[in-house]
């Protein structure tokens, strides 16, 4: 079959150039010496035997991160820049991940820590590799790319009047020959490990450069001479087996090859009954240059090599993969600034990767990457091999670099700890959720971005979860009960629960009338169903009608039913309710600053706002005080100017509001609220049948008790998607996660071993 | 204590003024030939057990409609209202109410029917009373209109440095004794028993009218000369206590004073312990003029009289109160067309009347009904018992005229069944579910009208409900899952459902990007995450660049996200699918007309909107057939006008839409619908983790079975909150009664008795 013609006869070139990919990455855990870590996995990332994405390989030591299957590279990259920010956070303060692929400094061969999990099974095949390769060589950690075509191609496929599953076995097995024929270009390209530490082969290559140590003889290869066949799924299988059997292989795992054909599940066989699923290409070296160890440029060019080995027509035989395996192998070993002994066949291969991606309509940053790769054909010091050669130089040794490097890496994932890098976008609370749940090892699925819409799943429990803490927990009802603020209070007050008095309206000329009555009180005008704090107006003092009437114009806006209640004296705390227990207790205070004797407003506001927790427009737990007409206004009267210099200690408010959106400060006041009110929250969540509320009470003394004779309380109203990313990170006081008491609602038996 | 001073003192007029209100009224089930019907109490009315509403007195055929207590005479009329609506049309075809307090046609005594329950103390009671009055006198029936403050005004009393219990045991106490003591004037007013039929009391009273039969010695009342005092709550107990103990009355509740202390719980006792909460007052007979047996105006003309009642200075003693049930009975005795013997006491209370509402500043309809009742002073036959003689004599007889009233009443309750009457203001869906539960004799409480937002109460189970079928029952997350249709059709897509290819667009130039894509097909534009099919555009045909761009416009109107989906060639159905079971199939007919071979389509519009299901604005299950433009030219299409004359059985559209809102069919195929499809539709909601889900499947053939390799459906959107109405009453096919399948979902142990 020419593939190439297929694709063009069925009109299949866009589906066929989308693309399923995955990325498992390894890299050794390191102290800040340079010596690998001796410390056990990081219990907080979860436990190993369930965990899909955060694992180790061969040594505890050796962390793996592992994306889910993916439909774009845009999607592998930023699942990679997520697991890493995860795994960063989590591990000891003294610790890093290698960023090489040759080891960091090991230690004495029988130091070197196998995998300490519960599976004996896996210890015990880790024991075998470690004698028959030693255990060193186990060390050695790479990239592997998992490629599949996209599922709208498969789909297209089957509704063609052929037999698509031989079909697919067919371009699997196509891809992987070529592959294995012409993977020497990107090892000449991406090789990255011209150097190794003394400790990992007893400094026999110290002062040689080569390619890549791990793609050459004295890396990571099987021992066995043989090869396994290609030509079919049949001979692959049956080959495989065949060296299990006769002892050539532990178990079908330990097969090394550059080009795995993998199925639905781990055994070879599978294969024949289902089909090949995917190719798992093993052969990248870490980039060390790289945070995640491949650049999404890397992963684009890989993409569209993968493509190339399909469009052209060439199918190797199994002797022409001979010939790729020791192309592949020369490459590892030349000097990285020695012009490639292939270049004629790769200047070739980089051609058809440009007409193949002229064919299929790729975008051109596709071509732009085979530039690159041409450029570095002319010129051997553009390959990452002899750029790796030149930083150590720079900086001295291969572990000052690996150093400087991966500590940088980790010291990134720290910059803005309330956001989970690669899902920026989506509202802090569900980044929050999303780290915590990668942590557990709960599977993510983003189904929807803009929606903020997550489907988790855990031993196979799914549970779908909306802007962070909706879900299958709380009932369709109590959302609109919620949502109601009359029948909020309705309800409340039928337990005996103190609500503010109050009227409801459904026009200002009929809340107008109600003017006589409300005249000489304090009171609250809000939109009935409303949620965020939104359209609301407060009167401390009694409103004149002209206030009164705008405040009501302002909630009408929002809702056709609007309140007016009295206002309750005393500070409002929001109680953050979920599963039953008020888990955290939050104070917010409008903006302000606090002088020292010498500073201006300005100058305090400034200082203020470089605080990490403070950003703009929700990217970060706290907002930038603003230096605007509104805070101008209040200042002005208190007798002051943004010029003022303030007494020590004398604290200025800059709002009205206490929003953490107009700059507000959040205080957490879990522990030292009575426990009282927190009883008192946690019952009306009950009574409101709900999971997950924020519960807003004015409370004037919060430590007094309340009792039955003297509530102590007024609950102003509860919400419905309380935020939680306030709670996490605030300005004074201790954090609240949230989003794991969310998660633990859900997955109560999740255990981190 | 000066009552007038006290509220006046502490500003106390506006919810002195409120009031809480009830009603029980009791009505005879009677045949077509007047006779009492001697049938069963209706089972689908409820068990007797527990129905909060609608229950049965003496006799098996005595109706009992008992209104919830309510904060508003409004109210309680409405709810009055329903409650007869649910009475009616649960009654046997050749059985209506009776609308007179003097019995219908009775049969002989021993035939008469004790009620009959499980409760054996229940009827032994009765039995006892049967001995002791004869069962006759028990057939009478009544209106009894009870009376609380508003829980604003006893909050107010508490609010006050006072021991607010002994103020309203006091209040209460007044309000009985001056009662008692002016009652009379109602009966003068409103007497409405003039005449009874000779099997009452074997003619004797025939040819002699009085004002009230009901209240005069041959009426309803207790056989013992003591009274009771109602000196203090003390002494109120204690007589009633010792009554029984000595025999006088078989239980506490045979007293049948018109005046009634009544406590928290059955008890007089409780009556120490927990304060008086209401007066129930007894004296009042059926308005036979009537459908409720008591119009608005009465209840608000009583409502004042119990005002002033506390309002005067007098505190009426016992002797007093004595004096007063003499008049009463004296009042009972009169001709109807006689001056009142106490015309002069009967105009200054009127008079006194009037000064209390102004000074409580009611509203001018209270003063209203009092200057009816003066003028009622100065003409005796504007009084009710002389209008029910004129009507008698003008009928032809007591039984002719109740029998009209009565069976006209009924009829009323008939002529929109889809509507609950009272609550006509709520959705459709919203009244036919409050009719089941009515019915069901769950209680309910509209917490808000606009919001359609119930409360249910059954044997302590508490559920809400808005807007039919949004409750408990379902989760907060499945309803965002149907609300975001990428997120639907990936999660049903997942578990290997058909849904239509399609793509999802941010912005109007990144979908025109697309046309290239789907120009040559058939396509279907809509809003992600709208319900109820609003902004949805379908081309059957493959759209030109500009009315694509037009379709999106619509959409994107709606929605931040639009879906470009394909277009699915099939019939489109919904699956109503409640608590794992499709209840209901609907297919939804484009507005059309069939010709007769003589009538133009203009006549034929007409005449198809005449039918009672066809109303506007969704008041109706149907809406009428417009004859507007669009239809105009949807008629032009087919080169038709509205003055073409059709052949006979020629059909023709107005309508490209099926939209049961734009004069649409709605035809029930449930029975003809292929199980499997069903299933399909049951599965899917399980899928969806929803409990109620209108799934709106395309099936090209719906008599043939889907199987795996031929699905022969495509799933087109899962809605949240379906409609229920339009499957209620149908076009064409059987009407399906979905809320009582939420109701059954929700309660499931009701059991009808």
């Amino acid at each position: 079959m020419n593939v190439k013609n297929f694709i063009k006869e069925n009109n299949l070139e866009h589906v066929f150039s989308k693309g399923s990919f995955g990325i498992e990455k390894e890299g050794l855990r390191t102290k800040l010496d340079g010596k690998l870590a001796l410390t056990k996995h990081p219990k907080t990332v979860g436990s190993r035997q369930h965990h899909p994405y955060i694992q180790t390989d061969f040594s505890e030591s050796q962390l793996e991160l592992v994306t889910p299957p993916t439909l774009s590279l845009k999607e592998q990259h930023r699942w990679l820049v997520a697991l890493h920010d995860v795994a960063h956070r989590n591990l000891l303060e003294d610790e890093f991940i290698w960023p090489f692929s040759m080891p960091n400094i090991l230690p004495d061969e029988d130091t070197i820590p196998i995998i300490d999990v519960e599976d004996k099974k896996e210890i015990h095949y880790r024991e075998k590799l470690a004698e028959k390769y030693g255990k060193r060589k186990q060390m050695i950690s790479g990239i592997h790319f998992n490629f599949s075509f996209a599922p709208d191609f498969t789909e297209k496929l089957s509704q063609l009047n052929i037999d698509h599953r031989e079909k697919l076995d067919f371009l699997f097995l196509k891809l992987s020959r070529n592959f294995i024929r012409y993977q020497w270009l990107i090892t000449y390209l991406y090789g990255a490990s011209p150097v190794c530490h003394p400790s990992f082969d007893n400094g026999e290559s110290q002062g040689v450069y080569t390619r890549s140590i791990r793609n050459s003889p004295i890396g990571y290869h099987n021992t066995f001479s043989d090869r396994v066949s290609y030509a079919s799924v049949q001979s692959y299988v049956e080959d495989i087996e065949s060296f299990v059997k006769e002892g050539q292989l532990i178990e079908e795992r330990e097969y090394y090859g550059s080009a795995r054909l993998r199925g639905k599940g781990k055994a070879a066989r599978g294969l024949l009954n289902e089909g090949v699923k995917y190719v798992e290409f093993r052969s990248f070296d870490n980039n060390p240059f790289d945070s995640l160890g491949f650049t999404i440029e890397q992963s684009q060019f890989v993409h569209l090599f993968l493509l190339t080995m399909l469009w052209i027509e060439q199918n190797s035989t199994d002797d022409e993969m001979d010939l790729g395996m020791k192309k592949n192998e020369l490459t590892a070993g030349e000097n990285p600034f020695e012009p490639s002994q292939f270049k004629e066949e790769g200047l070739l291969l980089l051609n058809e990767m440009i007409e193949t991606a002229k064919e299929l309509g790729l975008d051109s940053s596709y071509i732009r990457s085979v530039e690159e790769a041409i450029a570095a054909f002319e010129e051997p010091e553009r390959t990452l091999a002899a750029q790796v050669v030149k930083a150590v130089e720079k900086e001295g040794s291969y572990m000052a670099l690996g150093s400087k490097l991966g500590q940088a890496y980790k010291q990134e994932s720290y910059e803005k700890p309330f956001l989970l890098r690669g899902f920026e976008q989506m509202e802090m609370s569900t980044q929050l959720l999303l780290f915590d749940a990668l942590q557990l090892g709960i599977e993510v699925d983003v189904l929807d971005e803009q929606d903020q819409f997550l489907k988790l799943t855990h031993d196979k429990q799914v549970e779908y979860v909306k802007n962070g803490n909706m879900t299958s927990k709380d009932t369709y009802i109590s959302h609109w009960i919620m949502a109601n603020k009359t029948v909020t209070k309705k309800i409340l007050a039928d337990e005996g629960y103190t609500i503010p008095g109050g009227e409801e309206f459904v026009s200002i000329e009929n809340a107008l009338d109600h003017y006589p009555l409300i005249k000489d009180k304090a009171i609250v005008v809000k939109p009935k169903s409303t949620n965020y704090g939104i359209g609301i107006s407060i009167f401390k003092n009694p409103p004149k009608e002209e206030g009164y009437r705008e405040a009501l114009e302002i909630a009408f806006k929002e809702d056709s039913e609007v309140l007016v209640e009295e206002f309750i004296e005393g500070t409002e705390y929001r109680f953050f309710v979920v599963n039953g227990r008020t888990e955290a207790v939050l104070l917010r205070e409008p903006a302000n600053v606090v002088g020292d004797g010498e500073r201006t407003v300005a100058e305090l506001i400034k200082a203020k706002n470089t605080h990490p927790y403070r950003g703009e427009k929700h990217r970060a737990p706290l907002e930038k005080i603003q230096m605007g007409q509104i805070e101008s206004l209040m200042l002005k009267e208190q007798n002051r100017t943004f010029e003022s210099v303030l007494e020590k200690g004398e604290k200025v408010f800059l709002r009205e509001n206490s929003n953490i959106s107009t700059g507000g400060d959040s205080v957490d006041v879990t522990d030292s609220m009575h426990e009282s009110y927190k009883r008192i929250a946690e019952e009306m969540a009950e009574v409101l049948g709900v999971n997950v509320t924020g519960i807003d009470l004015i409370v004037p003394d919060m430590t007094k008790e309340s009792t039955p004779t003297e509530p102590g309380y007024t609950v102003i109203e509860a919400n419905f998607n309380p935020a939680m990313h306030m709670h996490a990170y605030v300005h004074k006081g201790k954090g609240r996660r949230l989003t794991r008491k969310v998660l633990d609602m859900l997955y109560p038996t999740i255990q981190l071993s």
